[in-house]
């Protein structure tokens, strides 16, 4: 029996992870939810948090199935709020609907929310985690960013590159378009619209212009924040990114000339001008600026500069390098600036993954956890 | 009809295949052969090709039948051989033993053996190339670096690198034990022991002092060759190479000191001098006299100066690179010296591949053909 429920759990989360990421790219600030109602096995009704405002997973579930709901076991990759926020607690629409039982994947950590499984069983509801592994990973690889941006108090980075297989982003000569096929260049433009923010350094802004919106074929996108981390307001007021779709953000350093920032957020911008070092804002004051406007997560796409700021600043929690099928024998680096001298100061990604995308090959890597 | 015998010819020409592969590393200058003699569907024998001296695939296995061989189809890898080696010709022995037909998977290329379809054809014997695409392009991936080296007349060159994430092969302060992890390092000891030969530049001889000998578990080598492309005859005479299992072959300059490749030669070296531009061994002539050797298949394991010379050179047939989950942020190139200064003059690779070993990835590329 009992590997009977796990099989079952399994399946029912698994399904319920798989609606939650319809919405991916969506849901910001909120988490991707997804909720399955099954009684004796068969599923009388599914469910999905869409974005902010509307309806979360099993209010969703809930309404589908109306009076059917009763007596159901409810799958929930996250366990069940128990906060009015824009909408009511879900632990209490659960209990009035005469849900029987709820299965969770994953704890709620966000503090304003959690206590969700615990006024359930108040009400008489068994409340419970899943056992199983294989559901408890899906659920917390679905949230990771937004776990992690609670917790941490910053957006989860992720840094994308495309390079040669040698490992350069362009030849010494400047030239970069385009070392990845258009298959790794959609693929790209996919993943920044599933992100929150997409972050280039001032080098790359003034010397390739990158308009920064998300182009994805089929999907009508929520506008991702463009953000230039241009420590002397160098961007210019025709700068494309200013003019493509959705919100774009300029972080300055504190001693830029506060005209020059006047006249960019005349030309649309937002600008913040953040203290640090070697006048160049602070990267994790940076982060917590981004945070606190409910960003989650965050692409820095380069250049090199600004990528290797970030990864001696320690913030990069995921790597996104696509490889191109070419040998360059030189030209500029991913992550430039203040290399690593010694192997075991590096910086360490865990579970590496490989997927060919079109003719270039995706590697994609996740911080080292530290082992104490 | 016809596909019943397409779906035959691939399962038994993949078999032979297979076969052939048992004796990698071993068949060196004769290329990799496997055979499976049928009948009524059923395999009445297999044979492979062991090493010189040794029976042919052929041979083996009408040995193995004996008086069963009469009347079998023999399914081969490669067109049997025509000619008097230091074995007997196949189609000879085919004919002799009464097979009624010889299905192959590639033609064969060597101007001295070839011709063996038209004699089994001459003896009444139905002889022909599998018309299964993927048994043929099996059989060609067998023995690309041998039908290579018969048609350029030099051996099939990979480049084999270890690199961090982000391309580097060492730290800045030149650290490079170790990047990748002991399986990707046991991955390349097994790789270098099923090549022909084996070259590394005399910077990386001078900074490692490499062994360069092949340590793969479970298996008995044959020896390959270690050359070190050393244009100065800067190697030590007390360098481990000159020391470890196999031949050493020392590779200078024709202007470099013939007293010291006395020197060396007395330490246990073959020393050979060639002409070539900028005091260093012109890379072609080091690759015909490679291929005079009987060497089919050289792998150039580094450094930097060495391998950029090679892309340079346009003698790169293949990248092994096996990439680490560390991002390193500068340090030393995997190829440098002449970097290309346009993408569309850079080194071009296809069919990328990607595969984990252990917590690595192991990328791998065959040279773009040219399209005319």
């Amino acid at each position: 029996m009992r590997s009977a429920a796990l099989t079952s759990d399994a399946g029912h989360i698994l399904r319920a992870v798989e609606l939650a990421r319809r919405a991916e790219g969506f849901t910001h600030p909120n988490p991707m939810v997804g909720c399955v109602l099954v009684r004796d096995g068969g599923v009388v009704s599914e469910g999905w948090h869409k974005g902010p405002g509307q309806d979360h997973a099993e209010a969703m579930a809930l309404r589908l199935a109306a009076e059917k709901a009763r007596g159901t076991t409810a799958y929930v990759t996250l366990e069940p709020c128990n906060h009015y926020g824009r909408t009511p607690p879900c632990s209490k629409a659960l209990i009035e609907a005469g849900v029987a039982e709820v299965v969770y994947g994953l704890r709620d950590v966000n503090p304003e929310a959690e206590g969700g499984a615990a006024a359930l069983r108040a009400a008489g509801i068994e409340a419970r985690l899943t056992e199983s592994r294989e559901a408890r990973s899906a659920c917390a690889e679905l949230v990771r960013p937004w776990v992690h941006s609670l917790r941490c108090h910053r957006p989860w980075v992720t840094a994308k590159v495309a390079m040669s297989l040698d490992g350069f982003t362009a030849t010494e000569a400047g030239e970069s378009k385009w070392i990845t096929g258009k298959e790794a260049r959609a693929r790209g433009h996919d993943l920044r619209q599933r992100t929150g923010a997409i972050m280039v350094g001032s080098g790359t802004m003034l010397a390739d212009d990158p308009s920064l919106d998300a182009r994805p074929e089929g999907r009508k996108a929520a506008p991702s924040l463009k953000v230039v981390l241009d420590s002397q307001l160098r961007t210019p007021t025709d700068a494309k990114l200013l003019k493509s779709f959705g919100p774009a953000l300029i972080i300055g350093h504190e001693g830029a000339d506060p005209a020059r920032a006047d006249v960019l957020r005349e030309a649309g911008a937002e600008v913040e001008l953040l203290p640090g070092e070697n006048n160049c804002p602070d990267l994790l004051a940076a982060l917590r600026l981004l945070k606190k406007r409910d960003i989650t997560d965050l692409m820095i796409e380069g250049g090199g500069t600004l990528l290797g700021a970030a990864f001696t600043a320690g913030i990069v929690d995921e790597v996104w390098a696509f490889i191109a099928p070419v040998i360059l024998g030189g030209g500029r680096n991913a992550a430039s600036g203040a290399p690593f001298q010694r192997l075991r100061d590096a910086y360490r990604l865990q579970c590496l993954t490989a997927e060919p995308v079109g003719q270039d090959i995706l590697l994609r890597g996740l911080r080292q956890r530290k082992v104490p």
